[in-house]
Parts: structure tokens; sequence; C-alpha cells
């Protein structure tokens, strides 16, 4: 028979089942801190009808659709979870309970260009906070707490949560009569980090800013210190603008509640110069750096919208929330070795029979699933040795060689794999065992 | 602005989030399940290069394909997870351990025409263990025991596994010289539940098997009785035929095992009468019922495989697996109000600040969640009345109301939704909580 080469897309991750492990137990503290805060389930489709999946959409991200035809339907793969989302409460709005607060853990599809660290199929693990008209800015404030729970599960310590807020830019765009050029502006201060100071100047130059309002705008940018040296800089600029004053009022409360939260400043920090984008995002915005790995950008980023739905629907539906981009996230941390591992494997134990009677064999194993031990029997006749490089190969800790002796004794020996210890145990007292 | 109208595809499962917590119960028992036996986690791409997904494939399953192009490539999405399967082992065998064995939980897509409870997107949840040229039949044994514990945990009791192996069959057509017919034939007994058994005589005469062969056919299909009189009633037909007697063989012991792995026989049984579906078993299959919800069809099946991966691959890789189509059976059990609860909403307790200084309520917050309890604090400024509503229509099942009164006595009243039973807890000793 001629055979078909079997492969996998570029840009496509298919782990190894010790890689795929790893992955999941990050998958698992993202899902688990989401939900030890609340948040509930949402498993939205992979296709949406294009009409409904595009309402928005437009220039870059429409390039990179997987759209298609199947029948009369025009479809398309979702490309983020937040357009699903807005459909979703647009929808479903008369049987939902607001605030909204639902996490959804899923794969999303972009037709990139290949190249190394890039996916076309990752996973996003995002939370949302709606309202229903209206939402308290303390809901901005718990976000980072939770992202300040998550990297600490991941097993991180030097990370900081960058904090800002669009109105404090908007309102000294409006300040120095810049508003129409301010999405633009944002753009290119959002590049500062990258791209160095001059070349920031040389490119609001280049959109006929007057030099007096780029200095502003730099001063306003180099402003350091701490967080509360920041907060205090930025109100001895005196701006009178009403969304520059709202914008550093939310801030201040956002800070006031972050604190409170319990989060040191040691992991957070008031940052001016971020911006996430473009127009999307209306107050509060966030951006998470591992300090040791500031090149691979921000591992968590979010903030605050006006309004969720607008495509769908009239109702006003402000929201704020973050995204975990967990599928480039896992694969810069697992190039760089830093996934903190509970558990290398699946099984805990593996029961090795050497007799060809397995009542004994099976009675273990079935003990030790009921205490919540994953536990597999080797099956197939082969080898003790064999047997052993299999569990070795599989990184399970542990081994229970049962043969007549053990049968006849009514005992079991526990072999750690990795210390090489054996502990003999009564199989009448598996219930007590402790691993 | 014009309003896009918000909605989903048909054929699309998209649960409200009670239904999801559901749902996803469900998928947690399966997977914790899965793993408690020592299978592999597995996660392939959604889309794969229709030159290697359809190596295969043909007929029906290829109608149903959602296949496009994007950029120079023929591309299709996944139909089931055993293709996907197939072609990773052929791919990574020098990195994998035999016997390979792996679960894989994902949503597959097939363009069937919409009908009420039939899916386009669905979830299927599939183990499979894979040998390196041989795999012991004990192994077919194991997987009745798995899905007995899948079942039980869902909270069913009186279900039945059903067990065959087409050796047998296909030895009982050879012995009477209608091996050329044995599919077609395979395709019309497969029917007896549903047509009965004058329209299988009727259909196999059809096809022109004479007499005394349909007569054989029947006689052997009403074999009836216990397990253990089918397997003896089996061995009297005294077939001399090597299949079969292969099959028989098989048979015995993987009842033999099954009971050994604890099953009792009111939940199983040998029905000759199942071979599923067409070419692709070759030794034990299984059919899984409900029996007092026959007609949800097979809850769960499976079977043994001469060859898993030959389309891509030379080595010879036999295998056994089972099969739950999660999306259908949820759908028909929520139906039915049988989806077992554990939990019906995510968070636990719902902590309701009275106060502005929200310290208290953080802390609170923060010390359950450190035990393991899922905890919402509500952030938003209502009435009392309001926040309680919410924790009723989320089902949440513990309040905590935190006002002046609770901060100054450092003590708060937690309070079970169901019961309207109060408990006052002082805050210092909240570790030792028990909900």
């Amino acid at each position: 028979m001629n055979k078909v080469e079997p492969r996998t897309l570029a840009g496509f991750m298919e782990l190894l089942p010790d890689e795929q492990i790893l992955f999941n137990q990050m998958k698992s503290i993202i899902e688990n801190t989401y939900k030890k805060y609340g948040f509930l389930p949402l498993d939205t489709p992979v296709i949406e009808l294009s009409e409904v999946l595009l309402a928005k959409a437009g220039g870059e991200t429409e390039k990179q659709i997987y759209r298609f035809n199947k029948g009369d339907n025009d479809l398309a793969l979702r490309f983020d979870l937040t357009v699903p989302l807005s459909k979703y409460v647009a929808k479903n709005y008369g049987n939902l309970s607001f605030p909204f607060r639902r996490y959804q853990i899923g794969k999303v599809y972009r037709g990139e260009r290949t190249q190394k660290g890039r996916f076309r199929e990752f996973y996003q693990c995002d939370i949302d906070i709606i309202g229903d008209g209206e939402l308290d800015i303390i809901n901005d404030a718990e976000l980072p707490s939770i992202i300040y729970e998550i990297f600490t599960q991941l097993g991180f310590k030097d990370f900081t949560i960058c904090i800002n807020n669009r109105k404090i830019l908007n309102g000294l765009f409006e300040n120095i009569g810049q508003k129409e050029n301010s999405t633009e502006i944002l753009r290119i201060i959002d590049k500062i980090e990258k791209i160095g100071k001059d070349a920031v100047i040389n490119e609001l130059e280049k959109i006929e800013v007057d030099k007096k309002s780029i200095e502003k705008i730099i001063n306003f940018i180099e402003i350091n210190g701490t967080t509360d040296e920041k907060l205090e800089k930025l109100e001895k600029l005196g701006i009178q603008n009403e969304t520059f004053l709202q914008g550093l009022q939310e801030l201040k409360q956002v800070v006031k509640y972050i604190r409170m939260f319990g989060i040191s400043d040691l992991n957070f920090k008031v940052d001016l110069t971020i911006a996430r984008g473009l127009d999307y995002y209306t107050g509060t915005v966030y951006e998470t750096f591992l300090n040791d790995y500031r090149e691979l950008g921000s591992v968590c980023s979010g903030g605050r919208y006006e309004n969720l739905a607008e495509y769908y629907t009239d109702k006003k539906l402000p929201g704020v929330g973050i995204s975990i981009g967990l599928t480039r996230l896992f694969y810069k941390l697992n190039e760089l070795n830093l996934v903190k591992v509970e558990k290398k494997s699946i099984s805990d134990v593996l029961v090795i029979p050497m007799i060809e009677n397995l009542e004994t064999p099976i009675l273990v194993a079935t003990k030790l699933r009921k205490l919540g031990i994953n536990t597999e029997i080797y099956l197939n006749n082969k080898k003790l040795k064999t047997k052993f490089k299999y569990a070795d190969k599989l990184k399970i800790p542990y081994v229970i060689v049962i043969g007549e002796d053990e049968v006849n004794s009514n005992t079991i020996t526990l072999k750690n794999m990795e210390s090489g210890e054996e502990r003999k145990i009564d199989i009448e007292k598996l219930d007590e065992i402790k691993l």
C-alpha cells in the first residue's frame, strides 16, 4: 500500500506526552485559579458565521481568518475569544446574571505567517467581567490579583503587572489639542520600549505633531519613580481636562485596591507607556512581564472596555478582562526549561505483575485508585527489565512488583524509582499508604 | 449603528453557564478516570492536511468533512480522534513508549444534516492502547472496567457493557462459505435490534445467502442465556474454523479477566449481535447501554483493531480503544434530567461586602481560597437584596455578608442558602471552616 507521510501542519503545536503533561498542568493552574475567583465556564463553537464573527473585524485580522463555505454558509474559525463572548452575551442577555464573570480556555485560529514560536492554532485563556450598564472600578483591581495568583502558582516570583489608564493618555491629547491624532500617537508611544525615545519623537514629527506637544508627550511618558511618585507627578502636571482627571482618579483607585488585594509594590507598577494597541480599551490597561525574561513580551494583558457588544446589541455592556496566550507562553517557558513541574507523569504508580493470576495486582491497583492515586497495571507479557524501563521512560515515580512471594505473604514492596528506596506494605493496610 | 443578529450555527452546542457547569463535571469525571488508569494526554490540532486526514476516509464520512483551502494548503477539520492518533503514532513512533496508552478529549467536526440531538461540532472522549507489534488480550478486558468506573461515577447503576468478538462472526461466515459476503451480512445482522429478525432474514435473502446459511446465522444470533451459557453454546456449535475458535478463545479470556477486574455479570454480557459497523474492528467489540434508556443507543463503544496506522507506516500497531460521544450524551441526559450533580455552581461562597473598606471581605475571601474553597466577592455597589438574588441565581450554596458589625466583632456569619441555617465563625478560626 502507498503510505501517506504522517505530518502536522506548520504553526500547529502537537506535543509529545511528557510535554503535554506539563502543558496540561499549566492549563489546569490557570483554569483552577479562574474558578477559585468564581468565574463561570463558557465553551463557544470554534466555527461561527462569518457575518457574526467579522461584524467588527477588519484589516490585519481579517486577512488571517480561516474562512470557508460549507453548504450555503459562509463560515469562519474564531480568531479570539472576545468576539464569541460579545455574541454570547448579546444573544443570552436575558438569561445571564450580571456582573457576568466568565472564563473561557480554548483554541483560536490565525493564519499568520509561520515563524518559530508563532502559532496558527493556539490556546487563549480569558476572563472577563461584564457589567449591565455599569461596572465598578474595583473590578479592574481584582484582575491583577488573579494574574498575581496565577504566575505565583506557575512558580514565578519576579514578575511585574504594569498598569495604566487610557483616559489619562486620551485626556492629555485632548488637552494639547491632539485628539484627532490620539490613536496614531498611542500607536507610536506604545513602541517606546522597542524603538527608543528618539525614534518616537521622529515618528511623532512625521505625523506633524508640533514641537511643544511632543515635548509634553515625552515629559509625560518620562514621568518616573515609584507608583505613588508617578501618581503625584501626574497630579502636579496640573492638566485641567475632565478625561485626564477621571483617568487619574480611576488609576488611583485601582492602585489603592490592588494593594488591598494583597499585591505588593514589588509585583505591580504604574507604567504610563502602556496603551495596548488601538481603540479597543477605554480605561485601565494591563501588561505583565517576567522580569528575567522581558524578551517574552507581555505574558498576560488586558483592560477595560466601554462596550462589549455594540455590534450586536444596543445594551451598554462595559467590561474588563485579561488574556493569557498559553500556547506561545508554554512554548517559550518550555524552551527556557521554566515550566514548574508538580508531576512529570500521569500515573503515580505502575503495578507490575510477575504472575499469571492477576487478582492481587488488580486488587492493589483498585485500592490505590480509590485513594486518588493514578495507577497503571502493566498488562503485557514482557521481561521485568522491559517493564521497569517503561516506568522509567514514563517517569512514573513508584513501582510495585507483584510475584508469587508477594501474593503468598500478602505484602507488596513499593519502590521509589528516583531514590531506589523500598517500603514493604501489608496489602490489608494499603488504605493508609502515603506516597 | 446597524446591528448584526448575534446567533450560533445550528448543530453547534453552546450552553448557558449552569448547563456548562454540568457538562464540565461530566467531562472531568471522564478525564479523571482516564488519568486514574494511567492514560497519557494528547492534544492534536483541529486542522490537518486533507491528504493526511483523508488517507483512509471515504464515502459518507468524506461528504461530511469541513474541507477548505488556506494559502496553498488543502485543509480539513478532524472528524474523529482516531485518524489523528494514527498519524501521531506513526509520526512519533520512535519517541513513544509501548504499549502507548493515550486519552484525548476534544471537539470533532462533521457537517451532518442537522436534527435535534445531532451535532456538527461535538466532543469525543477517547482512550486507546496501542501495542508495538502485539498487544495482550487482557487489555481488551481492562477497557470495560474503565467504562464501568465512568458510568458508575456518572451516577448510573443499571447499565450493561455488551461484548462480542468479530472473529467469531467472521469465522462463522468462513465456515458456511459466506466470507465474501461477511461485511454485508455483518451490516445486516447489526440491525436486528432495530428492524427485527424477519427483516434481517429478508435482507439476507436479498443478497442471496442460501437458506441453510441463513438458518445457521439466525441460530447463531439467537444463542441466548447467561454469559457462561452463551460461551458454552458457542463451543457446542462445533464449528471447526480457526478464526472462529480463536475468537471464542479470546472472548472467553476477556470474560474471565473482566470478572477479575471486578465487573459483576449485572453490568456486562456477551452479545453476539454486536458487530460495530464495517471493517475497522477485528476482534473484541464493545457497546454500552443504559438499560432504562435504551433509546439513547450505545453510550460508549469501541473495540480491537489489527493495525492502527497502516495508511502511514509499515509498523504493525494493534490497538484497542473506546470512545464516548460526550456532546450528544450530555444533551440526552440533560434532557432527561439525568446529569448527576456534585456542584451546581463554580463558587462555593459569595462574600457580600456591605462596607466601603474591603479589607475584611478580601481577607476572608483570600483565606477561603487558600483552603481550596472557590470564593467570589460581590464587588459592585448594589442593594443587599440584589446581591442575594445574584447568589441565588448562580446557585452559590453559601453567602457571607460583611458589614460594620462583622468587622468590629471579627466574626462572620456563614449562611447556607438552601437551608437558611446560619453559623457564626471567628475570622481567626476561618482556617478550620468546613462547608
